[in-house]
């Protein structure tokens, strides 16, 4: 590997990710005229309250082909939230005529304004960061604490950075996907002030990793001794700025934090776009999947359920929490999990879609008997009335004496995955709440071969679980 | 539970096993006859030495219709090893002329005289159990200790404790039992000074349990964190009285205690001769084995071999430790051991007999692939290399990313127990030495229902694994 090949690469990458002068004078006019029509509306307010551009449009870092505009509407602390709620969203439906409510930590509109989606969120105009009264009005102080310290070759390394993450798949600051937030992209790169200067730290990490910008900044890695003493536990922390109370990146999962800084290696030994552009996934199909499960031999079962109708963000957190629950359950009760994902479609819509909780287990199927250790022999009253109980149990093997205790065998509940997932003790589990709605409701348990035919619906899911790439 | 009802089995139980008085005179007048034939020898032989009779013969402990006379001739510690153990055979010749050699630490001559089993054995005359030479030199002391102590009340309690033991399965001090010498029944009824005293204790004893009869005597269990503090940490500690440093439990097996100790209680709760004299096994057949293994729902194996040709002493403990390793290895491969035993006859025999190792588990076969987690990701050249390693490894799922680690699914080594035993993973658990070398011949695997073909040579093990009592 050598300079030239990664400069090479990246200068490729630029030219890709680097919005045009159309591009931006486009923007550039559409947000003005935006934020025309919403002082307008703001005029027709009792209160005063002023707009302002944020994110990456605002900064710059965009891509190439994003078409998102952030407007935030910034209303005196004096009135309610009542107040805010209903002016924020008069202004949002003046600006944006077609545009829908959605609902963050309050509600706000949402539209397409000149082939752009527009966002146009109402938030108080507070002081400072740490004042804030709700999440969003946090966001100004991000794109102040940014803008007053971007250069444009920062905001180009920010476009790579944020380029390369999506291009392995851990950008994204939702629960879905437990990556990169935008904001903790260009802290990262200002951090190091340049791609490269980053990805070959990252490359080198050892989580905990610690960052704090407050102070004159520079790379400056907080030895793990000190990381751990921080009241952050996540395994990489960087300090809010506008706000030193807050890790940006808590949402961050470990195993993503891990793929990143793979792939930064694989950046620096073997330079290539395709990093930054893979190619897509091609959906398995069934034949496909019958093929793993044949070569692997592996026992598939899946529960198969209506989507709850829950935003993405409280879904995917209550499907990996069930997810984790199961296999837990397989795990304890013998089945030995061997892998396990979950995957949805219809997230979100109001159009129900479908669930699902997806494990392999090693053990397809156990004995009708399972051994049930009692108490040691001389604990006297205890062990008696073990030995009783089962003394005269005709389904019970036992009780026999094995290192001094008292043992049967006894019973099983369940000999296969399959029978647990179809009993109630699928709901003793730890389930998410609306996924444990959801599925007492009715399921659909798949087994072995059966799993196959959810490739249908979840082909690139089942390629990415099958086909595993980090 | 009375006592008039415990009282009544043992004086029915006592009239079975006291020897009556044309028994005690006809062993005491063969007795007499070998202690003449034997020091007639001695007066051959260049050196002095005296003739001994221990055991439960000479103290009146043994059980009716036992026909076992043991002599020891005590040489003078002036001759070597050699010299004691070709005297010790001279006599033992000329006493039992139809007589075979036997070892224990040295030979000796065993042999039928007038219908008793007859053992002469060498030994040295040293003046204290603590000067021993051999292990054998320390039995006249344990004799004259307890010919000192025993009245005929006390040998009756003996005499009904044996019987009890054997009853229950727990009397016997050689390596297969695991249980309790004579020389230990003969001191746990001394120090109780009575069966009832010592049972009713033993059903609360709470091991480790300690007694030392070098002092005044009378039932003192040592509290547990005392006996935990001496130097022996078997469940029952009986300080040898003739030679402190030695446990007369020690060959004791934690399960054969507790086993008592269950009967113990059983006898009090509902006294009843057949505890004492129980019905003998029925062997199982091959469609009672097929029945139990049908309704367990278990995986059977059974390794196959020629019984080495070593004493019962050496075989067992071997058989259990070779047994003990295949289990483990099960455990550790995912098999999970439900249960297992071993078996043998032919022991000790020159025609040889048929060892096996019987193991079911609870698995029957596992996937074409088990996880193999690597480093984390974060930890550099290790990780690296990790991942280089299996990259381009097309037999393997991954590397991807689980928790920060890298995580492979590859190839398993043995999806089936029956596989494993089958393979060189074999000979890689801890084996007996000799059991090692019987394998290392040949040796077959039995699978499931094949495993009940073992009925026809084991039907009375099989019906003890399969329809264990306790």
């Amino acid at each position: 590997m050598t300079d030239d090949a990664l400069d090479a690469v990246l200068e490729r990458v630029s030219e890709r990710v680097t919005p045009d002068a159309d591009e931006r004078e486009r923007l550039r006019a559409v947000t003005e005229e935006l934020t025309d029509r919403a002082e307008t509306a703001i005029e027709e307010l009792p209160v005063d309250a002023d707009v302002t551009q944020v994110g990456s449009s605002a900064r710059s870092t965009w891509l190439a082909g994003d078409r998102d505009i952030d407007l935030f509407v910034r209303f005196p602390t004096e009135i309610d939230r009542e107040e805010l709620e209903r002016y924020g969203l008069d202004v949002g439906h003046a600006v944006l005529p077609d545009g829908h409510e959605e609902y963050a930590e309050h509600p706000y509109v949402k539209g397409e304004y000149e082939g752009f989606d527009v966002d146009l969120v109402p938030c108080y105009a507070v002081d400072s960061a740490t004042e804030i009264r709700s999440a969003v009005d946090r966001t100004p102080f991000h794109d102040a604490f940014l803008q007053a310290r971007y250069t444009p070759e920062l905001a180009e390394a920010a476009r790579l950075l944020k380029r390369f993450m999506k291009g392995v798949g851990v950008y994204g600051s939702d629960l879905r996907t437990e990556g990169f937030s935008g904001y903790l992209v260009e802290l990262l790169v200002l951090e190091y002030g340049g791609f490269r200067p980053l990805v070959e730290a990252a490359a080198e990490w050892h989580p905990p990793v610690r960052f704090d910008l407050r102070g004159d900044g520079g790379p400056a890695e907080v030895p793990p001794d000190v990381a751990e003493a921080a009241e952050f536990d996540d395994p990489l922390v960087v300090i809010d700025p506008t706000d030193p109370d807050r890790n940006v990146a808590a949402v961050l999962s470990e195993a993503n934090l891990a793929r990143f800084q793979h792939y930064c290696r694989e950046l620096l030994d073997e330079p290539r776009e395709s990093l930054f552009f893979p190619e897509p996934t091609e959906p398995i199909d069934a034949a496909g999947v019958r093929e793993h499960l044949d070569r692997r031999g592996s026992h598939a079962v899946a529960v198969v359920f209506d989507t709850p109708d829950v935003v993405e963000d409280q879904l995917y957190p209550q499907l990996r929490r069930s997810l984790g629950g199961v296999a837990d359950e397989f795990d304890r009760r013998g089945f030995d999990t061997l892998r396990a994902t979950t995957f949805a479609d219809g997230v979100g819509e109001t159009a129900s879609g479908t669930s699902v909780l997806f494990v392999e287990t090693a053990v397809a199927e156990l004995p009708a008997v399972e051994r049930h250790e009692g108490p040691p022999v001389h604990v006297g009253e205890h062990a008696a009335s073990f030995y009783d109980a089962y003394a005269d149990d005709e389904s019970a093997y036992g009780p026999f004496v094995d290192a001094g205790r008292y043992v049967v065998e006894r019973e099983r509940e369940h000999r296969t995955p399959e029978a647990l997932l179809r009993s109630d003790t699928l709901f003793d589990v730890a389930l998410g709440t609306h996924v444990e709605t959801a599925l007492g409701g009715s399921y659909d348990v798949l087994v072995g071969d059966e799993t196959a035919a959810l490739a249908e619906e979840f082909g690139e899911e089942l390629r990415a679980y099958f086909e595993p790439e980090i």
